[in-house]
């Protein structure tokens, strides 16, 4: 899942903080000490930071590592020092900003986590602009003894959608663009796009160990907006209107969260599946238990490889559209408790949201990450393993790439964005794949041995479970 | 290019003449060993054969061992005992059955020569029916010395091609459902559909070794034809018309060669890119001169990853719509001769063909395989490399796995077909694959030396030819 709505379409480099380029990571070293030394000296903003992870006990030794990493300096960790933590819940302040707070200091806890994991590689950390609006910053690690392939990516994009991609979005989100109650195509169209915004993290880490299972996470907020003027260069009343209703800050023409979390491993353990769907439920469950049962639904479909017949993990959540009755296609639901069939009528909620308890369930969610995936790693991350496990692990990786290059809309969508930046977008392939004629175990052959007695028995029983899903919980 | 023009759609096995499994591969062979008995003692056949190849003078060193394996009864090979090579240049055949012969006949040449250049492995060798009519080859040796994967598959398949599967060809086949002059859709439909037949072999070779270059070629020959009876069950008059027409043959209501063969190396070496691009011109130039040209063209613009900016490799031939006037959509001119563009108007060749002299065109651009590739192969397979090498060429087998998931429309088709075998189709996908996050040859960071003084010259001078194919001839 990386579209618009997941923002993985960042344009080619503008500048660049890190690179593999010795000289200029030495540079940047240097720069980072800098950024470091200004760290340091920011007590107040660690204490802020404390407290606002506070809510999510699992992760505050996590985040007292960050914080650790993040004052002695390494330029592996990205720079957060010119944030202010209290913006994500200062409800004073636009969504934006709140999400792009929170997307940020999340990224950095996240990878001083992962790093905190690894002994023998660092996070690259490239920090781009995107020409026509935006920017990100992409930490991967790769080629590890614990990662084969760690990739946590943030971007806050913004600019004109033009009405060509509107109505490609409209296909998901429904009747998006009768919801814009512009007329936006044809001879009598009044605008020539609506302005967007859209903030958001993905994350996908391919473990070296196979034993230990690959994860995939993406939170994102979009919006989108009126433009100042109509295509004629004329005012545009609603813009005023909007300005006028919230007093400052523009309401928007539309907004959502999407996202979602989800395991793929290459040998099932029930007591990891179990751990990593308790943790995930009971951060839904804290907003509404209606939300974590439909969204475990919509992941089992999402990520479902339809010319294998199985699934590309074991689930997780996963979800769009989260907005409020007001934003959404059908008025008396949210359509966020859709399993995806956007046929059928939307499952209905009987909580009231707002934007305020829609924002506090990503953050639950977002927060829910490092305690749902690290446990599993680290009891795995040192299982010995031999060459047919590697294999095994490879082969199972290629299902991998064949749900992203051919199923995955995210993909797609940015494969096809002209100036796209590749290197995110295909950040989430695993370091290694491999595709066997006839494979034994996943294949049609499921009833080989592989010599030994049981060999071939730990991979059959997975392959049980992603052609018939299961709830976990 | 697996598409049901390629034939790549094979539904799931009905009977299995070969298994990895130990016992029933122990049957097999001792099936193999009696049909090896029957085949030692078809000298007749074996003269006529190699009268039938002695116009491809470099072959015929591989034809031979081709007979004295098939003599020798692997069960590695497969079975031509019951071919009648003669049907070949029988012109009072129908060319469905000289076209199955043919490439049933090449697939035993070329296993037979691919496997004299291993070491370790062999082929395996599966026959499958199609439920639905029709039946199979896949010959596939993988994990050896000389190959990773080696895959030579042939099928004959017929059936009836719904309306919506002919419109949907009809995209890449000019008005092709003009051209059958049959209502097809709406309420007043004449037919439920057309009936077609397919037979064709495809080829995909990756060796181990970085320096060898892989190879994928595709030669089918396509055919619909009047059904006997219309819709509401009444005799098809047109059915009739052409049974009379050509005196028990049915004449088609469309018929077409496709095909093409193409390198793609790891490593470019000038003189394997012009010993293969001249020994395809070659074959192709006996036919018409205007072949080559207006073919190498079409391979460039159609093996293109576009999200790459470069192609999968460099070049060779390809065309499709290879057909008479008659039966083309434009009337006055040959479709293949195209460079693969619909909306321009198709080259035309001066010369008058017949489907004849077509036949005659493909069976030298499949006899040109052994010759064009084989010594490329031969002197690259033991070149010393080390793990950079090793890497690299994983890397670019994912750009080769990048195209045929995303692109190939073949690849696209079959995975749609519900029924389709899997396992035939993604046996063009390499035994090894990898993808690196800001790799430093073909990625962004071309200007990154490895450590030595002209490490990664090789990969930039390859990568350059990637993104400016060149004719090489």
């Amino acid at each position: 899942m990386n579209s618009v709505r997941n923002l993985s379409f960042p344009a080619p480099f503008h500048r660049r903080f890190t690179s593999s380029n010795p000289a200029a990571r030495k540079r940047l070293i240097s720069l980072g000490q800098r950024f470091g030394a200004l760290a340091a000296g920011g007590l107040a903003l660690a204490a802020a930071l404390a407290t606002l992870q506070s809510n999510s006990n699992s992760a505050l030794q996590c985040e007292q590592s960050a914080m650790d990493a993040w004052k002695s300096s390494k330029p592996s960790i990205p720079d957060i020092s010119h944030l202010d933590p209290k913006v994500i819940e200062d409800t004073q302040k636009p969504m934006r900003q709140r999400m792009e707070t929170y997307v940020k200091l999340l990224q950095h806890r996240i990878v001083t986590a992962l790093a905190a994991e690894e002994q023998a590689e660092t996070f690259l950390v490239d920090a781009w602009l995107r020409k026509q609006g935006g920017e990100g910053i992409s930490c991967v690690l790769q080629n590890g003894k614990t990662f084969d392939k760690a990739g946590v990516n943030i971007s806050v994009v913004h600019g004109i959608l033009p009405p060509a991609a509107i109505a490609q979005m409209s296909a998901d989100h429904g009747n998006l663009v009768q919801k814009t109650g512009y007329m936006l195509d044809g001879p009598d169209a009044e605008v020539s796009g609506l302005p967007f915004y859209a903030a958001g993290l993905s994350l996908v880490v391919h473990p070296h160990n196979p034993f230990a299972p690959t994860v995939h996470f993406n939170y994102r907020y979009f919006e989108l907006t009126h433009p100042p003027t109509l295509k004629d260069g004329s005012p545009n009343p609603r813009y005023e209107e909007a300005k006028k209703t919230t007093g400052g800050a523009t309401e928007p023409v539309a907004w959502w969260f999407g996202g979602g979390t989800d395991l793929t491993p290459t040998y099932l353990f029930d007591d990891d599946a179990k751990h990593f769907h308790h943790t995930l439920k009971a951060a839904a469950d804290r907003h509404d238990t209606a939300f974590y049962p439909a969204w475990k639904k919509w992941c089992d479909k999402y990520f479902w490889i339809k010319h294998r017949n199985e699934a590309r993990g074991i689930g997780g959540i996963f979800f769009d559209d989260l907005t409020l009755p007001t934003y959404a296609a059908q008025r008396d639901s949210y359509i966020p408790l859709s399993d995806g069939d956007k046929a059928t009528r939307p499952l209905s909620s009987s909580n009231a949201h707002d934007q305020e308890s829609l924002f506090a369930t990503i953050r639950s969610l977002g927060d829910a990450f490092i305690p749902a995936y690290l446990p599993v790693l680290q009891r795995r991350k040192t299982t010995p393993f031999d060459e047919a496990h590697a294999a095994w692990q490879a082969i199972r990786r290629g299902r991998y790439v064949e749900f992203n290059l051919v199923y995955d809309r995210g993909t797609k969508f940015g494969l096809q964005t002209p100036g796209a930046r590749l290197e995110s977008i295909l950040m989430s392939l695993p370091l290694k794949a491999r595709w066997e004629y006839m494979e034994r175990w996943s294949g049609a052959e499921t009833d080989m041995p592989r010599g030994a007695k049981d060999e071939g028995k730990h991979e059959k029983v997975t392959m049980e479970i992603l052609r018939h899903p299961k709830d976990w919980v």
